[in-house]
C-alpha cells in the first residue's frame, strides 16, 4: 500500500483540486459535526462549484428520500439540488431499476421508513407500504403471515417502526422463495444521535440474517460497491478523475477503494491521523487533510 | 466418543428405566408432534410416575410462565404440577435469585412476554413491565431513551411485541453500564409454528449483539448450562442418575452433555438415526430409541 499524502499547503491543495472533476462528499464529519457546520467548509464547496467541479453528496441514511436529505443540507446553509444527492434509499431504487432490471410485475417488501418507499415509488417500482397491516402480532396470531408470490425482493433499512410482524413476513418471503432478493440499504451497526449512538440498519437486519442463516445478496450503502456502481452508471463518471472525501476509514475510504476511485480523509470526524500512521493500518486513503476548510487557502490566494 | 446404544427390546428398556431416578423431558417432538400427542407416550409417563421416577418437563419457551406451560401440558392430556416444569423464563428468575444473588435494589429490563415478567415477580425480582411506554418511537424522538442506573440486567427472550424503543433502551443500558448483565432466555434462532418456522429469541436478540459487538453474558435455555445448573441446584439432583430425553441433538442432547448427565434421543422429532450414524457426527447421545412410546412394552409385560 502507498503511504497516504498529507495535504498541508496551498500548492498541494491546488494540485489536488486540479486533479479531479468530481468529488463525492460524505456529510457528517466532513461538512458538519455535532449538528454544526464546520467553519470555512461552505466557502470551499462554493469554490469547488465555481471551478466547475461536479459534487455529489453521498449518505447511508435510508430514512429520507433525496428530497428529505436535501432539506437537511439546506438546514446547514448548503445550497444543492436533488440531483446531487445519493442516499442509500435512492441507490436501492436505482439499483433495482437500472442495474438489475427488477421485474415490473414484482413487489419489494420494505422494512424501513418513508425515504425508501418514496424513492421506489418515484422509480415506478411496486412495493408494500408500511401500513397499519404491519402492526405488532396480537394474540399469537400468525395466520396472516403467508408466502406472497408477488414479492420479488426484501429491502431492509433503518426503521423505528420495526416489529415482529415485519421481521416474520420478510423471513417467510425469503425462506419460501429462494429467488427472492435479500437487500439492505446499508450495514452500519450503529448511527449517531443525541450525543450517543443507537442500533442502526446493520443491526436491525440481523434477525433475518440469523434466522435464515443467509447473508444479504447486496448491501447498497458505503462501504459496499452498489452505491458507487449506481453513481458511476448514472453520471457516466470518469473514475480516474473522481475522488471520495470522507471522515471514516472503514466506510468512506473503504468505499472509494472498493470502487477504484481516489480517496481523501478529513480529520474533522471519526478517524484519526494516528490510525493512518499506525503500523499495518488496514485501510489507507490516497490523501488526507486536517479539514475540508483548509482548501479555503486557495480561495484567499485567488481573491 | 462412545457409540450410542439403540434401545430395541424390553430388556434394554427395563435396564434403562432402572438405571435413572430422574428424567428431564423435552416436550415438542418427544411427547407431542405437530400438536398431536404421540400415541402411547402418556401411558409411559404414567408408568414412570408409578415407578417413582422424578419427572421434569424442560422447555425453552419463555413466553409462558410455569403456570402457562402447565396449561399447555394439560391440553395434551398430560397431568403434571407446576413444580415439575422448568421453562427458560423460570430459569432466568431462578438464576438471578439463587445462582448469582442479583441485587435486590436493581431492576431487570425485559424484552419478552408475560412469562418472564410473571416468573420474575413471583421470585420478587424488580423488573420493567412491557407497558405502553414501550410503544414504537414516534417522530424520531429519542429523548426519553436515557441511561437508568437502576437497571442491573437486560433479559431478552421471544417477544411478538418487540420494537425499536425496546431494542434502543436495552442497547443504551448495556452500553452505558459495563456491569449491566446481558442475559438471554434462549438462543433458538427459529421456533416451529403453524406448520413452518419463525424467527426465535436467538434471532431477536441479535440486534443487541451486533450493535454492542458483545456476546450475552449467559443464555439460560438448552443447550446452555444455566438451565441444568438451576435444575440441579433446586432439586439437589444426583447427576449420575439423571437422564435428558429429547428429539434434537443440537439442543436437548447437547444440553445433557454440557451438564454431564446421560442422554436419550427419541426419533419422533427433528434429529434422525442417519445423523447419529454418520461418520464424525459431532453430537451423540448415550442412548436412542424410535419413540418414547416404545417403553410401553415394559408395561404390557408387567400387566
Amino acid at each position: 500500500m502507498t503511504k497516504p499524502i498529507k495535504l498541508t499547503n496551498r500548492a498541494a491543495y491546488q494540485r489536488f483540486v486540479d486533479r479531479y472533476d468530481t468529488f463525492l462528499l460524505d456529510c457528517d464529519g466532513v461538512i458538519w459535526s455535532s449538528n454544526t457546520v464546520i467553519p470555512g467548509v461552505l466557502q470551499v464547496i462554493t469554490y469547488f462549484r465555481k471551478k466547475g467541479k461536479q459534487l455529489l453528496f453521498v449518505t447511508n441514511n435510508s430514512t429520507k428520500s433525496r428530497a428529505g436529505n436535501l432539506k437537511k443540507l439546506r438546514s446547514f446553509g448548503l445550497e444543492a439540488s436533488e440531483e446531487e444527492i445519493f442516499s442509500s434509499s435512492y441507490t436501492a431504487a436505482y439499483y433495482l431499476r437500472h442495474i438489475i432490471d427488477f421485474p415490473k410485475e414484482k413487489k419489494v417488501y420494505i422494512i424501513g421508513e418513508s425515504g425508501i418507499e418514496d424513492e421506489l415509488n418515484m422509480m415506478g417500482i411496486k412495493n408494500t407500504k408500511a401500513d397499519a397491516d404491519n402492526g405488532p402480532i396480537q394474540n399469537w396470531d400468525f395466520a396472516d403471515i403467508t408466502p406472497d408470490p408477488e414479492i420479488g425482493a426484501v429491502l431492509c433499512g433503518f426503521d423505528t417502526f420495526i416489529n415482529y410482524r415485519k421481521i416474520a413476513k420478510a423471513f417467510l418471503y425469503l425462506r419460501t422463495d429462494p429467488d427472492c432478493l435479500f437487500l439492505l440499504t446499508n450495514d452500519d451497526t450503529t448511527f449517531p444521535a443525541i450525543g450517543t449512538v443507537f442500533p442502526g440498519a446493520g443491526s436491525l437486519s440481523s434477525p433475518l440474517i440469523i434466522a435464515l442463516n443467509r447473508k444479504p445478496d447486496r448491501v447498497m450503502g458505503k462501504p459496499n460497491k452498489p452505491m458507487l456502481d449506481c453513481i458511476v452508471d448514472k453520471y457516466r463518471l470518469n473514475v480516474e478523475r473522481t475522488c471520495m472525501i470522507g471522515d471514516r476509514l472503514d466506510t468512506d475510504i473503504q468505499f472509494g477503494i472498493n470502487g477504484g476511485i481516489a480517496t481523501l480523509l478529513v480529520l474533522t470526524g471519526i478517524s484519526t491521523e494516528k490510525e493512518i500512521l499506525a503500523e499495518g493500518a488496514p485501510i489507507l486513503p490516497d490523501y488526507y487533510v486536517d479539514s475540508l476548510s483548509n482548501f479555503a487557502e486557495i480561495i484567499e490566494l485567488e481573491n
